[in-house]
């Protein structure tokens, strides 16, 4: 029985378009799923680098979930979102 | 016919308790769906202000939607989230 694959890619200081690569390239393995996981003051770049991956594959691509959330980190609570990004074709 | 009334509250600068009482004193006067808007930095912000709500007035609200989008402002494109809280009594 066939299962989807999800990667989770954590977004951080790095350039967006580091981050799209990653994930077209993650796509073009045959990933299924790949969750752009922004925490803090990343929150806003990952939903930057969805619109930039939105950009570049279109149609090929869908939003499927958005999950917002609050995390322990280094014992202070720190808000995140997680964009699930679905391969259509 | 009642139709249920809805708020935008544009996340900025202030203080986050700020935006927090804004929405309670909003709801105690009869307002039904609150629309937390970051866009940009606020971003994060947005969703810093929902957990706080949600601390205070738990189970009586409730997260019925999460909308990210990109808007153009002064010529750049920002992206913005909007999340909308429906108090349940």
């Amino acid at each position: 029985m066939y299962s989807p694959t999800t990667k989770i890619i954590d977004i951080g200081k790095r350039p967006i378009d580091d981050y799209v690569f990653e994930a077209i390239i993650s796509f073009q393995e045959g990933v299924d799923n790949i969750i752009l996981k922004g925490r803090g003051d990343f929150i806003s770049r990952a939903i930057d680098v969805y619109w930039a991956l939105k950009d570049r594959l279109g149609n090929s691509i869908e939003l499927v979930d958005i999950e917002i959330g609050s995390e322990r980190v280094r014992g202070r609570m720190r808000s995140y979102i997680a964009l699930k990004i679905r391969r259509k074709y």
